[in-house]
C-alpha cells in the first residue's frame, strides 16, 4: 500500500524489500535463539534488560512490550475482520461489532485456561500453514506453466491522488511496513517456560521453524502478489486477490485460504492474550505495576491481565474503526524498540561473561552467567541486532511520525512514568513498614465494643453476641429518629439486650451516619492510651443479591470513614435472613 | 398549538376552553384547602389515599406522584431554556445539554439546603409575577385604546400539514393540555409541614393566591395572545411572541419578562426538588421504596432522593430532546390521577367522619378523626372533584395516548409493582428476623481467629496485637508463591510473632485468594458447635486514595465470598501508613 503511492509501477520494489525483511527477520532470530538458551526460564526483553541494563531500560522495554502486546491483538483482530469482509463485502460496514466481538471472544477461551486454548489454537495453524502452502504452491506452477493471470474486478485503488516521486523515506516507509512480519519472535521468547521440557531447545527449535516458515510465505506471497498486478485496498485484502486469482474465482480453495488466514489472524491474537498477562505478572512482581496482576484467577490464568488487554485492544479498535492501515503505524515501533533493548541487553551480558575469570559463576535474577569461551564473536552478533533493530526503530518513529507512531511516543514514556510512581510507592511503602529499628508498641490492654443497631430482632442479637465475645465492654447504639419508637426499642432491649448498656442518639432530622460518627468522635476524644475500640455492625445477607439495595451500607461508608482513624476497627456481622 | 391543527381559526376556542380550566383549578384548590386543613402535618395525595383507600390506591398514588415529578422537573426546565432560545436563537442546537446543565445546577442549589434555597426562589418568583403582570397591563391598555399590533416576523407554524377538523377529541386535547397548569396544587398540600405555624393556614393561603395568580395569568395571556394572532412554536414561545408585541421589539420590558419567565421556569424544577424527596423519604418509611431514601445526609437535605431525581429527569430530557411539546403529553397524567384518588380519600375520609357517633375520635397514621356536622356536603364536594378530575384523567389517557402518555400508562404499574416487591421484602424479613417464639441460640464460647499476613511487617504485627484482643486462639496464615521467601519469612515471624502459630499455604501457580478459601472450609468443617471464626485482614490505608489501587482487596474479595457463610466474620484493620 505504501508503494502504491508512487504509482503501481514501484510495486516491483516490493520483492527486494521482502528480502531485505528476511534478512533482518534472520539476524532477530538468530540473536533470539542465543536469549532463549541463556533464559531457560523466559527471557523476553524486559528481563533481558532488567538484569543487563538496570531499572530505566527494563522499564522502557516493559512498556513498549505491553504496547505492542495491546496493538498486536487490534492489529491482528482487524485484519482477520478484513479477510472475512473480503470475501463478504456486505459486513464492512460492522467491522467494528465484528473486531470488538472476536476480541471478546478471544478473551473468554483464555479465560478458561491455557491448557485447552493451546489444542483449540493448534490446529487452525496447521490448517492456515498448510492452505497458503496449497495456494503459493499452485500460483508457482501457473506461473512456471505461463498460466497465472492477473487479477480481475480490482477494487477501487484508494488514497492514491497525485502519484509520489519514490524517494528513499518511501522505500524505508515501505520497509518499516513490512517489518510488522517480525514481531512473533518475542513472544516466543518470553514464553520458554510454556514449553515442554528441554524447553529451551524446543523454544528454539519452534522460534527457527517459524522464522524459515514466515520468511517464505512473505517472499512467495509478495513474489505472486506483484506477477498479479494485485493492488493494496482496505476492502479486499491482497491474500484474498492472490487466492482468487489462483483459484479462477472464488471457489473451495479460495474459500479455505481466506478462512483459514481469517482464523489464523484471529488466532494471532492469543499470542498477546498469552504474553500480556505473564508480562503484566513479572512487572507486578518486580513491583513497575499493581499487584493484583501478579496472582491468577481460580483457573489459572492471570484473569486480570487478560481483562486489561482485551479492555485496551478493544479501545485501539473502536477509536481506529478497525482500520488496519490505520493501526499499523503504531504497531511495530513498540515491539522493535524492545527488540533494541533486548539485543543491547544481550551484548552487555556476553562483554560481561568475557570478562569473568573461566569458572567463576555470577548468579542472577533471571539466570546464571558463567564465563564463555566466544563472547568476542556473541558480543559482536548482538551489537549487529542493536544496530539493525535500532535503525528500524528510528527510522519508524521517523517514517510513520504523521501516521500515528507520535501517539506510541507519547503513550510509551506516559506508560513508563506510571511504572516509576508505582515502583516509588511501593519501595517507600516498604521502607516505612520495616521492622529495623521499629520498637513494638505496648500491646492494647482495654478493647471497647460498640454495637449499632437498628432495631430489636434476630439478626441485632447475632451481632450482640458476636459483641459480647470480643470484649467484657459492650454498648449497644440506636440512632433514633421518633421518640415513641425509641421507647419502645428500649423496653424491647430491658428483655433481650442481655443487661448490655444502650445509648441511643436522637435524630429528628432523619441524620443517619451523623450521629454515630459524633459518637464515636466524643468515646475516641476521651479513650486511654492503647484502648482499642471495635465497631460491630449487624447486616443482613438477604437471599438474593439484589435485595442488597433494598439494606443501607451503613458498615460500608462507617468503614470508608473510619479507614484513616487509627486503633478504630469496623466490623459487620452477617446476619443470614432464612 | 393543539388548536393549531385545526387552523388559526380555532384560536378563538382557546379563550373558552381556559375558562373551563379555570373552574376545574377552582374545584380542585378548594377541595385541596380542606386536605390542607384535615392533615396539617402534610396531605399530599399520597398520605391520603394510604390513610383513607389502603395500600393499592396509596401505592398508585405514590407512583403516579414520583412520575409527575420527574416530568414537572424536565417540562420546567425544558420550558425554562425555551424561553431563552425564544430571546437567543443561536442557542437553540444547544437546548439539551442547557437543559442537562440547568438541572444539575438546580440539584446542586438544593443538595446545599433549604433554608439558602428558600431565599434563592422567592426573589425570582416576585419578580416573574410582577413582569407578567406589567406586560399583561401593557397588553390590556392597548387593546383598550386600540393601539395593540398583531406578531411580526412570525415564526414558521410547525407540523400543521393538512388542517383537522375541529372534533370534541381535538378540544379535549387542547383542554388536557391546558390542565397542565394545575400541577403545582400538590406541591402545596405535600409540602404543608414547611409552613411558618399556623401552617395549615398559611399553607391554604398561599394555595388560594396561587390559584388566583394562576389563573388570572392564564386567562390573561390566553386573550391577549388571541388578539394579537400569536402563533405556538417549538422556536418562539407565546410569551414571548406576546411580549415583543407588546414592547414593539425586544425591549427592556421584553428581555425582562422573558428572563423572569425563565427563571421562574427553571426556578418551578424547585418544587420537584422539595417533593420527591420527601415523598420518597415517606414512602420509604412505609416500606415501599428503600430505606436508604428515608434519612437524610448531613446538610439537612435528602441527597439521595436529590441525586435519583436529577438522574431520572435528565434522563428524560435528554430522551425527548428537551422538547416540551413531546414531554407535555406525559407529563400531566399522573397528576391528575393522583388528584383524583386523593380527592376519593377525603370523599371517604368525610363519609366515615359522618357515621362516627359527636365526641368520638379516631387515631389515623396522618391525622385524627373525629366527629364532622358538615359531611354531607363535604363528602358530595370532594365527589364532585373526583368526577372532574378522573374526567380529566381518563381524557388525558384517551386524547394524548399515542403521543405519549402510553409511556406513563406502562411506567405507572410497573412501578407499582417495584413498590409492592420491596414492601413484600420487608415484610418477610420483619417477620422471619421476629423475636417472637425465637429461642436464645447458646451464647458460642469458642473464638478462633485467623490472620492473613502478606509478610511481616509493622503493618501485620498491628492486625496480630488486634487479632490477640479477640481470643487467645490465633493462627497466622500465610499464601506463598516462593519456598525461599516462604523461608525467609517463617525466620522472621519466629522473631516477631509473638508465639503465634504460623500457617504456610504453598500456591507455586501463585493463587492468592483459593488456598485461603480451601483452608478456611478445612477450618470450618472440623470446627465445633458455636465456634466462631473470624479472619482478620491487615489492610494498608495510603496517604492518597489513588495508591489504593495499588493494593490488593483481599479483604474485601473475602467478605463477599464468607457473607453466606453462618458464624464466620471477616475484619480488616487499617493500617495508616505514615
Amino acid at each position: 500500500m505504501v508503494l502504491a503511492l508512487a504509482g503501481t509501477a514501484a510495486f516491483t520494489y516490493a520483492i527486494p524489500l521482502s528480502l531485505v525483511i528476511v534478512v533482518l527477520l534472520a539476524i532477530v532470530s538468530a540473536s533470539y535463539v542465543q536469549t532463549i538458551h541463556a533464559y531457560p526460564n523466559g527471557g523476553g526483553a524486559y528481563i533481558v534488560a532488567r538484569d543487563n541494563l538496570g531499572d530505566a531500560p527494563a522499564a522502557a522495554a516493559g512498556a513498549a512490550l505491553l504496547v505492542g502486546y495491546v496493538l498486536t491483538v487490534a492489529v491482528s483482530i482487524s485484519s482477520g475482520v478484513a479477510q472475512i469482509n473480503s470475501s463478504l463485502p456486505a459486513l464492512y460496514p460492522y467491522r467494528v461489532h465484528l473486531s470488538v466481538i472476536l476480541t471478546v471472544l478471544v478473551m473468554l477461551i483464555n479465560l478458561r485456561g491455557v491448557r485447552e486454548s493451546g489444542i483449540i489454537f493448534a490446529i487452525p495453524t496447521y490448517f492456515f500453514v498448510i492452505m497458503i502452502f496449497v495456494a503459493l504452491i499452485a500460483g508457482a506452477v501457473q506461473y512456471l506453466t505461463g498460466k497465472l493471470l492477473t487479477v480481475e474486478d480490482l477494487p477501487p485503488l484508494e488514497r492514491v491522488g497525485v502519484a509520489q516521486p519514490l524517494t528513499l523515506f518511501l522505500l524505508l516507509r515501505a520497509f518499516t511496513s513490512g517489518t510488522t512480519a517480525l514481531t512473533g519472535v518475542e513472544a516466543i521468547s518470553n514464553g520458554v517456560p510454556a514449553f515442554r521440557e528441554p524447553r529451551s531447545r524446543n523454544a528454539a527449535t519452534t522460534l527457527i521453524w517459524m522464522a524459515v516458515l514466515l520468511a517464505v510465505m512473505l517472499v512467495g506471497i509478495t513474489f505472486l502478489a506483484v506477477q498479479i498486478d494485485a493492488v493494496p485496498s482496505e476492502e479486499e485484502t491482497v491474500i484474498s486477490q492472490l487466492a482468487r486469482t489462483v483459484d479462477r474465482g472464488r471457489g473451495v480453495l479460495y474459500l479455505m485460504t481466506i478462512a483459514g488466514t481469517a482464523i489464523i489472524l484471529v488466532m494471532a491474537a492469543n499470542t498477546s492474550f498469552a504474553g500480556f498477562p505473564r508480562l503484566a505478572a513479572i512487572l507486578a512482581i518486580d513491583g513497575f505495576l499493581p499487584r493484583q496482576l501478579s496472582t491468577r484467577g481460580s483457573r489459572l490464568v492471570y484473569s486480570r491481565g487478560i481483562v486489561v488487554l482485551t479492555v485496551l485492544s478493544a479501545g485501539f479498535i473502536i477509536a481506529f474503526q478497525a482500520s488496519v492501515t490505520a493501526l499499523i503505524p503504531l504497531y511495530a515501533i513498540g515491539v522493535f524498540l524492545s527488540f533494541t533493548l533486548s539485543q543491547a541487553g544481550m551484548a552487555h551480558r556476553w562483554w560481561k561473561a568475557g570478562h569473568l575469570s573461566p569458572g567463576d559463576r555470577v548468579e542472577e535474577r533471571g539466570s546464571a552467567l558463567s564465563y564463555e569461551p566466544g563472547w568476542r564473536a556473541r558480543t559482536a552478533f548482538n551489537a549487529l541486532g542493536v544496530l539493525a533493530t535500532g535503525a528500524v526503530t528510528i527510522v519508524f518513529a521517523v517514517t510513520k511520525f504523521r501516521e500515528g507512531a507520535w501517539i506510541v511516543l507519547i503513550v510509551l514514556p506516559a506508560l513508563m512514568g506510571v511504572c516509576f510512581r508505582i515502583h516509588r510507592h511501593y519501595r517507600k511503602l516498604a521502607a516505612s513498614l520495616s521492622l529495623e529499628e521499629y520498637e513494638p508498641e505496648p500491646s492494647s490492654t482495654r478493647h471497647r465494643v460498640i454495637i449499632l443497631i437498628s432495631g430489636v430482632h434476630q439478626g441485632t442479637l447475632r451481632g450482640l453476641r458476636y459483641a459480647k465475645l470480643l470484649s467484657n465492654d459492650v454498648t449497644a447504639v440506636h440512632v433514633s429518629f421518633d421518640r415513641r419508637e425509641a421507647e419502645k426499642l428500649q423496653r424491647k432491649w430491658e428483655t433481650w439486650g442481655e443487661g448490655v448498656r444502650l445509648v441511643i442518639l436522637d435524630s429528628p432530622y432523619r441524620l443517619m451516619l451523623e450521629p454515630v460518627l459524633d459518637y464515636i468522635g466524643y468515646i475516641t476524644a476521651q479513650r486511654q492510651p492503647n484502648e482499642t475500640i471495635t465497631i460491630v455492625v449487624p447486616q443482613f445477607v438477604p437471599r438474593h443479591w439484589f435485595d442488597q439495595l433494598l439494606h443501607s451500607q451503613t458498615a460500608m461508608l462507617l468503614r470508608l470513614v473510619m479507614l484513616s482513624k487509627p486503633g478504630v476497627v469496623v466490623t459487620d456481622v452477617p446476619y443470614q435472613v432464612p
